[in-house]
């Protein structure tokens, strides 16, 4: 699906149809694009000679709202990329977020944590059927599952949650959880940190660069979380 | 780290390090940039103002060589995305690559398919101490395996397996099989077709459009190869 923002291209992204604008919306947010859901006006597919197939998304920003700068069009990604490499990234992610989750009051009881997983799995119906599709929940601070997106990629899942929260007036995602259902990587923890979510699980391995990004912005990070067992990478102190 | 080709500015991936030449090397070949090894004179890291951290690298093409078309500068992807979209992508992509793995002869026995992973698992030394790294390997028609290569991306273990037989003057891998630690996705199997190779074969679920894919191209697709099963996609006549 191609995101354009005011008709320009920004980003196309081989995406699992559904959710497509919470994706784009998500997308925007965790990109540090747009705020929140309050600067998106209105998105509509475009039409073009072809067959509508949907899979391109035009968002109009509100009035006022400055459109994404021109730089922001990802020019040299690839896949399984994040565009960013090394502390200077993670410097510029650090101070593009409007919200803190160092101070964030959020407390789990482990025995929670260790049930997220069961429970996202359950919530999970494109993967019952297929097994091969990434999904995201977001739960609150009693493991209740409040939202699940499934995707192909897991970096869009976890989009479209946060575009699900953004739509709905939620964010900041302030005392949530978020779990992904393969690896936590950087760009997990850097989307995390735009929604404002202070704890991120995985039920798979980080890499050290999202340890490093989550220890140093006060974010719990849980990885490998499988059965009664679970690594905490960064802010051990929220999960009681 | 950054690929530059002629000192221009290619793709930038989040790449496990190492073997760093062999991952430039091959995503020439398999973005369909370059058509082999030959083409390429040398590759160096740059050097500049900073500590040398290795994470740029640029590519001298052989005299004679065409740079990529600018356009081939990947504008828009995100993470998990081949910026390739349906029907329309897949006819491009059959008609990008040079070789033709239809009529290959190659047959495995099935016994030898479901040894593959095993094979992989125990050269995956990364893995083994960290539990989070995908993997790719390229073995011959009685599963001997000839490379195998590591990277927090799986479409960049595969790159850089394919880099080692570019610069081997290896290509095309005619009667080989890949094997990849996790999904195969539409970017796999292009990037197998891309390198000549006629059998894919994944742990994992496939895309739907992997499976239309390699279906189209001749190729042969396993995916969920696990213990003494597996799932075949396309051309099941290659497994015997």
């Amino acid at each position: 699906m191609e995101i354009r923002v005011g008709g320009r291209s920004l980003a196309v992204t081989m995406r699992t149809p559904g959710h497509d604008y919470e994706l784009a919306a998500g997308f925007l947010v965790t990109e540090g694009l747009v705020p929140g859901g309050d600067e998106i006006a209105s998105m509509t597919y475009c039409t073009g000679p072809e067959k509508q197939e949907y899979n391109v998304l035009d968002v109009v920003l509100a009035a006022g709202v400055a459109p994404p700068a021109a730089a922001a069009a990802r020019p040299f990604l690839t896949t399984s990329s994040c565009g960013l490499c090394g502390k200077a990234s993670i410097d510029t992610v650090r101070s593009k977020s409007r919200f803190d989750v160092a101070g964030d009051p959020l407390r789990v009881a482990a025995a929670v944590v260790c049930g997220l997983p069961g429970r996202l799995r359950e919530a999970q119906k494109v993967f019952e059927r297929t097994g091969g599709l990434h999904a995201a929940g977001l739960f609150d601070a009693e493991g209740n599952l409040l939202c699940v997106r499934e995707d192909v990629g897991r970096h869009n899942a976890f989009d479209k949650v946060v575009g699900w929260a953004a739509l709905g007036g939620r964010l900041p995602l302030a005392s949530h959880v978020i779990l992904a259902s393969g690896r936590a990587s950087f760009e997990l923890v850097q989307k995390a940190l735009m929604a404002g979510i202070p704890f991120l699980a995985a039920v798979s391995a980080p890499s050290s660069l999202a340890a490093e990004l989550a220890e140093e912005a006060g974010m719990t990070l849980v990885g490998f979380l499988r059965g009664e067992t679970m690594n905490v990478y960064a802010r051990p102190d929220r999960v009681t």
